[in-house]
């Protein structure tokens, strides 16, 4: 059991699953972990390991939403880059091919990339359209034939610098509607640049992408992507992913910290002993045990089918509100080695800002709430 | 479904457990709520009331650790002063005599109460000695043959005004264990004054007690109850009772929020349209949430024995603190409207002071917490 | 020096002013703490209080911001509602007449208002325009020869059960702008209709009113007023007030705080020797300190002339939530105890809630601020 | 005037102050702030600069503590980092001397050290004294004949990979009380390891120092420190200069959303014109007004003598604390730019970090504030 898991949450996996993930909490100590502030330090992807996690045999199978939760949670327990390599391939690319592809083209693409024989990217957001991703979405698909031509550009995307099928979502100017287009890493009129100097998540390699009269074939166009609801139905999914990396995350500072506290000594005991010390352990853990209760439910209500929009932009917004407490917290906690990258703390801190604000900043999963619950929409 | 059950937890109740729940909420909606705020204002006892709650059938009766707080939370959600009524009587009261209690007192007491001919109190509490219950309690008992002689004071007794079971425990002067016994409302000796002028839970009757020289034959010493050890597993239920009830004021005031957003007009337009009052309605439901989850993972851990002093110590700091963000901003969305009682959310901001400080402080709670995380004490 | 004063900004008063700040404080220490929670509690009027303001001689006079401002804040930290049925007087209906009255208007009714002989009150909320209180003011003033008819309805109204001069704002239904009018308390049409069940402010009597043809002398119509404009010029002013008033709220609060934990002893020692109590305590010391600089630069500002709107909308909104969270921990310091009257404390919490919202709640004042500082406007 | 400063505070200073201001934000802005990000990132210090700083004339010379104070401000807005060599240059290491030193010490080190000729350090931490840096000291000084030898270690110390003139502290064996030695860079024994991976002030040159047999001349020792509370006069200056620099952090971090906010656009307008973002502007305002308010009375205490620890150990908690909001709140407002050095957010986040922790952490500070004021020390 997980020092942080207090109230035994993992037991409510099933035998099985939890021997998944003890399988994968295990390669990712031994293979993660004791990498994970070098490639960080030194923005840079681990491309050794991406094969490895094919062994792990966990992308692209079916599994409850818990398990597929508890995974995302150690996978971000461990290093909150690679967990972002692997939502982005296994949850953004695969899925949107899982949800909006034809069976033909799940055939065709998801066995190489269950297997990371192929790796996949996810390019929707755009330099000039975050929050406002949908209205804003101005990469435009042209048809031509049997072809789409693709026009635009875009920012962040994880792993595009190496990505082998990126999805990029593109408005057909024929009917302004946003649809879905796996684009091949290689093809013509396809740049992906890093984006350099960031503080957080710097082993993922995220990319600023532009489409120059990027050529698709109509067979590669997700076949059952019509509009931008399509699109928000995989983020949804993924949006529950990022609250179940909160956890991850929260855990592991949690981790960190109490270890620190047991071992520091000052005044002649170990700073454990003190109650302001106590206090900040106990706030953190309070923090993790409520975004544990809220992202099992989740998991509930997505297996049996009654999951909407706001349920998961509930969990996003607040997980990671109480992830960037508890990472500051801990940090709070290692005083001066806390801004040290060997002590680890370090790098959660810094990643909890990214995965505070992508796949949704705070603002934005509020308004999406707030419209379900008022029945008023308050974004513009 | 509850406005604030976004996450639809109610559901995890089985059909008859939820049967139960409407039944007990169809009551407080008819019976409580609309004399609430009124008994509130003049800090005064519905008598008349008692005898409907033994209707309910549910005090004394066996039933999953969910749905007792279940319950406990409709209550708080319809009035905290008479959930704390219930909690104190059922849950402290008869839950000494349950735990404590040997099988003939248990007999002799438990159906008059279940039944609510006989109603109980709990007086643990001191003058001086609040958080530092254990090591600083005064009252003594003194053995005399058959007999205790009781003599000390007691604090905070709710019900004791009008209790005819209070469980009082004292230190037994011989071999300086704290022990408990049920004392009589009209034993010679035993005063209870009603404490004025609180600002919290205004309808519950909570006394300062004096005892001078209180006969207790030793039958009516609780029979299994040796050390503070004892007492401690009754206050370990009774924090989970707190932090569901808790959550009851979470919902009650996310509720009252929530429809005068959709009904107040500013500006030309619902005043659940601005992006100011979505933010605080979306944090409130998120803390709902997030306590909610951490609840029902509680309650599993009560049912399948797993459950330690940490457990409940975590859930009742962590909520009540939830709660009283939670009511601040439901107070806030009202504004002036918030300040009188007829919007009923002044009540609950004002309850749930009481609820934070009651049943162990948040400090207590968080020493308790620390130190079975840390192994260390950091009480003094 | 006031124990809360820990960076002694008292010292900037002049001596002069600072005899007028020993004189007023021991007037309220005398007079107004005394009865100040009985009065409360029963939600009573001090009446016989009103004619030893005058001997107070503070209200019209000549005086520097600081001045001003310093004596707000110790009537607040003697009592908020005392400190209310000032400002309304001296501050809304005495600041109004001298801002927007004639010469004349000044001389008629200003003496009797300093000394108390005539009482004030300011209407301007009405029940359904709180934060939109510039268009969404429906009462309506309509010139007939030398008088003006006001038809309509104000809410929250301080002091105007028994003010003898109200100073009523209405649309006029001509030009269409917002003028203000001196309303007398006996006017045939004006009622004034007690507020009851307030849980804050308790002392204060806010008033309903309805005006019902109420006829008004042309001479009785603020000369100066002659659009919203004029009326934001005495709510900028007044909101300096508020701010003021909630640092003595939070100093009053911290000196309970701080007096309880140097006498209640918990665990064999005083509980002010625990780190979790000096961790509330010199929380809000910085809230204090903080929020006292800020006051004193705005006092500056107004002085030196160059005080706008967002100076005063953003210290009214910072100082009240600082001292939200103040009234809090003091509150949680005192734990059972906080919430009798006897201890003071709990009134001094339910108050926070009032000042908090009234005079433009925390929302309204942080758009005027962001209004100021963006150029955009964000109220609709 | 700078964005932030909306109470125009600067205006306090006088026009001599002010043009000293002038010319230092001058050369910041055309020197500092240009290549900021670049060595933050190589974590490289800018050794060409130095000299530079000798050309501003400030170190060592008379000045009040307000400019003091405004120009540690200046150098943080610029660059935390560099505002934390200047620091520990001329306000640690001069200060030292200053403070401590003989006339002839003064005489000695202080003109090359105004100049920039010797760059000072100051090492007080040790690995395992950061909060307990009194009693925990461990370095040691023997004296023989008219030498010293130092032996230990010290960790964190600014830098001193680079000083010519180290301030060390250690205790001497004899009388058992903590000294002054002035310890040149070259000696003997004397060796300083830089830190690497650090996430936060990655300009700054931090250094492990091991001291093995160091001798150092009594001529060398500061002949007026005596004892630990010398060194504590030392650290109640720096720690108001830490204040005032985090002030400078949230300046800069304000200005930086500001402006974001002003150009970024989504849903058709800048995201200025959103109450979500104004809310998170105006919070970021209220933070800077009052934390400038405290800072400038502080400074005021200092030079009216009247300054004790408390006053600079209560500053440096309350405003390093609001800075990490401020911080934490304008990247926010920058979404994922905000994790991008370029946009420079994110420099200023890291480094908030570190000054949340220098100088005494949030907790020493408030057990130094909470001894003064409860009288009862909570260290232990």
């Amino acid at each position: 059991m997980l020092d942080g898991d207090l109230y035994a949450f993992q037991d409510l996996l099933s035998e099985d699953e939890a021997a998944v993930v003890r399988r994968v909490r295990d390669f990712l100590e031994a293979e993660v972990v004791p990498i994970a502030n070098d490639h960080w330090q030194r923005s840079d992807f681990p491309h050794h390991l991406i094969k490895r996690y094919a062994e792990l045999e966990i992308a692209g199978r079916e599994g409850s939403s818990l398990l597929n939760g508890w995974l995302a949670l150690e996978m971000a327990r461990a290093d909150a880059s690679m967990a972002t390599f692997y939502g982005v391939h296994a949850g953004l690319a695969m899925g949107s091919i899982t949800m909006c592809g034809s069976p033909e083209q799940q055939q065709r693409w998801l066995p190489a990339m269950a297997s990371f024989d192929r790796v996949g990217a996810f390019a929707l957001t755009e330099p000039t359209g975050g929050s406002d991703v949908a209205a804003g979405l101005r990469t435009t698909a042209r048809r031509e034939g049997d072809e789409w031509v693709l026009d635009g550009a875009k920012r962040w995307i994880g792993n595009a610098t190496f990505a082998d099928l990126v999805v990029v979502w593109a408005r057909d100017v024929e009917d302004n509607q946003v649809k879905g287009f796996v684009v091949r890493g290689d093809a013509p009129g396809f740049v992906a640049t890093k984006i350099e100097n960031k503080i957080a998540l710097r082993t993922v390699q995220n990319a600023d992408i532009t489409l120059t009269g990027v050529r698709v074939p109509e067979a590669d166009r997700l076949q059952n992507a019509n509009s931008f609801k399509d699109t928000a139905k995989v983020l949804r999914q993924t949006r529950s992913g990022v609250a179940w990396e909160a956890v991850g995350v929260m855990l592991a500072a949690y981790e960190i910290a109490l270890n620190y506290a047991k071992e520091r000594e000052q005044f002649g005991r170990p700073i454990a002993k003190f109650q302001l010390v106590q206090d900040l352990l106990v706030r953190m853990l309070g923090n993790v045990t409520g975004s544990l209760g809220m992202c099992v439910r989740l998991a509930q209500l997505q297996d049996a089918g009654k999951y909407r929009d706001e349920h998961s932009a509930l969990a996003k917004a607040y997980c990671t509100t109480r992830m960037r407490e508890v990472a500051g917290w801990a940090r709070e906690l290692l005083a001066g080695n806390g801004i040290v990258l060997d002590y680890d703390i370090g790098r959660f801190v810094a990643d909890a800002e990214a995965l505070y604000s992508y796949e949704g900043t705070r603002e934005i999963n509020t308004l999406i709430v707030g419209r379900a619950v008022t029945g008023q929409s308050a974004f513009v």
